[in-house]
């Protein structure tokens, strides 16, 4: 008896059989696509359902939910992203049982309730680029869900300005025999350009209504505040300026945002121009249109596209990157990549902060996962290439040290609603406990972390020697939380001494500097102003 | 005066336009590529010269070598791996000036030289996965040399088994207005699959011979010594046994080799078929065939191609990824990050390791770079889903520890010639003095290691406290090595009865057991004979 190598490309070739009624070469009409589902998608299947960060496969999820569970059940789910009530619906409807994921952000506190009612079955939680690697390794699906822009009659794909994670999904499951079944806003003759070629693509569906796709990345400058203006002033001096940071990641914020509108105004007035902050790795951020505009970025590589932001990164090849046709282009693993080995510094934020500087975003009652901040929030110990910040932060004499990675976390010592954001121990050991995770769901761990910033100031924490002295730098820029309360005086002098701890006043800045005339784009209608008339913002950010 | 945001698109076109007198479409003939390289490629543009680990876009980087060094020049080369003379003499030449890598194994002499000379600058060395990242933040292209199996008349390409990093260096090169040019066996009417589309390629030209592919990966089994068995064998039950390793890499050389020829023999009398091994991420080693063949291996995503492996990957489908026309399909990026992010193991070996259990091939005189090592060989801290063997490495009660990846080195004490493996310091040390290198070129550094294995027995390290008894682990089994003379018997027994040090007694294998009769395959001969004739070596493996 020998073995039969074949089973998984047989199985294939069963199913797509199985529906030749229903199709045409590649096309599947959508009325068929519920009947297509239950013949395509076998119990216990492994189905990767494209829920990135901002592109979501829509029509497939709201199909998948219809399909009759006593067909279709036990599914293992994989998803970047669970943002749509249905991704959850399925798993009460039986549809699905299990689920590996990166974020669930919108999600999380349903996400909490199900796992305590036994309706889901977490695998684990990831932060993205490890979610595509285990694609490769033992989570390899049997079939993929994903969205795109159009199609060709032959299943060629353009994906536009959002083709995100879509390649390393369609990837991992054509290569291995699984069933790529996409939806697209529109079946044409001819591309602008191939994405995604038609040899990985089994099933093309034009969808009903076009994909979700969310601004997630825009902030309205008229929430900056002038706390956030002046932990940016602070994070341009004490650490860009400082450590002469060339290229960087940026996470959802107003903190960063309000650094973005800082670099045309007050940065330009350090004389910092083309000095810090010339390549990015970030989604088309609205914020960085005044900073672009002024000549200050070289080179944004993309995650993924920003709604609005579709014709300005267009019209500007020289900084983003983009396609024959002319269109952004952006790849989410290739941004994680280049984000975690690539760039001098991560600036993040975050909901909790012990006083080891391990940070969560994970609450009470709530799994929000981890997105992409654990792969850029860390210092990759692989990563052998030096650069002048990363070389700047030797803190040895060891003949072999090595530079590090600058991990910046930028936070108000309290959130909305007076909730400290230093902690004695965070809600993350609690969460874990309940949803019977094997560790705690930290976000990023304090020993990856090299600065922290406050409206109180800086605390270099990669400077401080020993654990003690690391806590003592965190209470320094706590502020009134109790964390910060345990702060000792002439501690903190000695530390503001040695520059482990800076104030506003050592880098030279006075508080009621901070001001929102700094700001460069004080509202979404400058940004658009700003742009040439080129950003686009979606309705709910026009208020003019 | 408004700023142009289009010089690069506008540069392309300008030098595309002025070769079309040599071109029909995407189609360059070869008797044309020197003068069109010529206008194509700039002074001190950057050039990727693809320079995968196996496969060399020879044609290409023979042609660069014929350019007139006054027309172009100055050139700032990028290349995973430095493999071929021209390579360097380009540097000789003038036309090439300065050159970021990952690997030079077989010019590494060479390079040390040419640097000490002034002939040659080097940048950074990298790891692959850093220096793709590099591409899309500070090392954007301005023109990409690559090779590919076949084309069409589009110039939509086919890679085959030998996809690698061609598509990576493709779309960071493709997407921001560069110029990519790809040498192929052949021009045909279809191709079997397209692995990258035409949208993505500028030109391309069939070569005077098939591009220059080595079987990199292809160790002879007659080559195993039995030192080579036993430290094989204390792995196996040592590391794989005790942590229940399921996924996992090999690095090159005759100690994995022999692990993979020892799974269906010793491994299989343990009982541990089913139970450990069983994903891994490898290139089509043949020494991997008894295991596959047995049933050991569910699931193998390869980095790139192995001569000869052709035949069988593409029968072994329910193994291997392959593509809708039956061939392998590899991606190194994508292996790369599985490497990193998804396994539970990695194992390697190294020529130098100190006694803090830093290692690096960086021997005196020779700037070997590192390849994927430091990326596979180090704890991803961005990591967060668990497995069995990545929880059964902690050792804190810490609420907030996590587990951690295995990363075993396993030497043999001296290498050929009575050079001794274990020294007091680094050579790497000296070599970053001479090639004035920001850092130390160190492989993998000591405290990323978990395990070493040598002849003498296992060493613990990651449950050793304190950097003291790390090195006494160490020295307990480091044989009669200057270091391991350091051992002191008290200290060993201790060591012993805590599990930090296992001799192979402790594990219940006799040295005597250690015998080449374990092998599953004896030869290269055995490994075909194993495939059922599906593997063709290579001539210089064929003796019979």
């Amino acid at each position: 008896m020998s073995r039969i190598w074949t089973t998984r490309r047989d199985e294939k070739a069963r199913r797509i059989k199985s529906i030749a009624h229903l199709t045409q070469n590649a096309i599947l009409n959508k009325e068929n696509i519920i009947e297509a589902m239950e013949a395509l998608i076998q119990p216990g299947d492994r189905v990767v359902l494209e829920g990135d960060n901002q592109k979501q496969a829509s029509f497939l999820s709201e199909s998948l939910l219809q399909v009759n569970a006593s067909k279709v059940n036990n599914l293992h789910m994989i998803m970047s992203s669970v943002s749509r009530p249905e991704h959850l619906d399925i798993f009460e409807k039986g549809i699905a049982k299990k689920i590996d994921f990166s974020f669930s952000g919108p999600q999380s506190l349903r996400v909490s309730q199900m796992i305590e009612d036994g309706t889901l079955e977490i695998g684990e939680i990831h932060t993205y680029l490890e979610l595509y690697g285990r694609l490769f390794i033992d989570l390899i699906p049997n079939v993929a869900l994903v969205a795109a822009d159009k199609a060709d009659r032959f299943g060629n794909l353009y994906t536009g300005p959002n083709t995100e994670e879509t390649p390393a999904i369609v990837e991992a499951t054509a290569f291995k025999d699984g069933i790529v079944i996409v939806q697209v806003n529109e079946i044409v003759d001819e591309l602008p350009r191939i994405d995604i070629p038609a040899s990985w693509v089994d099933f093309v569906v034009e969808a009903d209504q076009p994909y979700q796709l969310e601004a997630l990345f825009t902030r309205d400058p008229k929430l900056i505040s002038e706390l956030h203006i002046l932990i940016g002033m602070m994070t341009i001096r004490g650490v860009y300026e400082k450590h002469q940071v060339k290229s960087l990641n940026h996470g959802i914020g107003f903190n960063t945002a309000a650094i973005e509108l800082l670099l045309p105004t007050y940065a330009e007035s350090l004389g910092l121009k083309g000095k810090i902050a010339k390549n990015w790795v970030l989604n088309p951020h609205p914020t960085l249109i005044p900073a672009i505009e002024s000549g200050w970025v070289d080179t944004v590589h993309c995650f993924g596209g920003e709604v609005g932001m579709e014709a300005y990164c267009a019209a500007r090849p020289d900084v983003f990157f983009t396609g024959k046709d002319g269109s952004l282009r952006s790849n989410r693993a290739f941004a994680q990549v280049a984000g975690q080995y690539a760039i001098d510094m991560f600036v993040g934020s975050t909901l909790q902060m012990d006083m080891r500087a391990n940070s969560s975003t994970v609450v009470s009652g709530r799994l929000a996962g981890f997105g992409g901040a654990p792969n850029m929030g860390h210092d990759p110990k692989g990563r052998r290439h030096s650069s002048e910040a990363w070389l700047d932060l030797i803190t040895s004499d060891d003949p072999l040290s090595k530079g590090r990675k600058l991990v910046v976390q930028t936070v108000e010592t309290f959130q909305n609603g007076n909730t400290p954001v230093f902690v004695e121990s965070l809600d993350a050991i609690e969460v874990a406990k309940q949803a019977h995770l094997a560790t705690a769901p930290v976000m990023i761990y304090g020993d990856d972390v090299t600065h922290v910033v406050t409206e109180e100031g800086v605390a270099y924490i990669y400077k401080a020697e020993g654990e003690e002295e690391r806590k003592q730098a965190l209470s320094a820029v706590a502020g009134v939380t109790s964390v910060g309360s345990k702060a000792d005086a002439a501690v903190i002098s000695s530390l503001r001494e040695r520059g482990i701890v800076a104030y506003p006043e050592d880098l030279g800045i006075h508080r009621n500097q901070a001001n929102r005339s700094l700001l460069a784009a004080k509202n979404v209608r400058d940004l658009v102003e700003w742009s040439d008339g080129l950003y686009n913002p979606p309705a709910k950010f026009k208020n003019w």
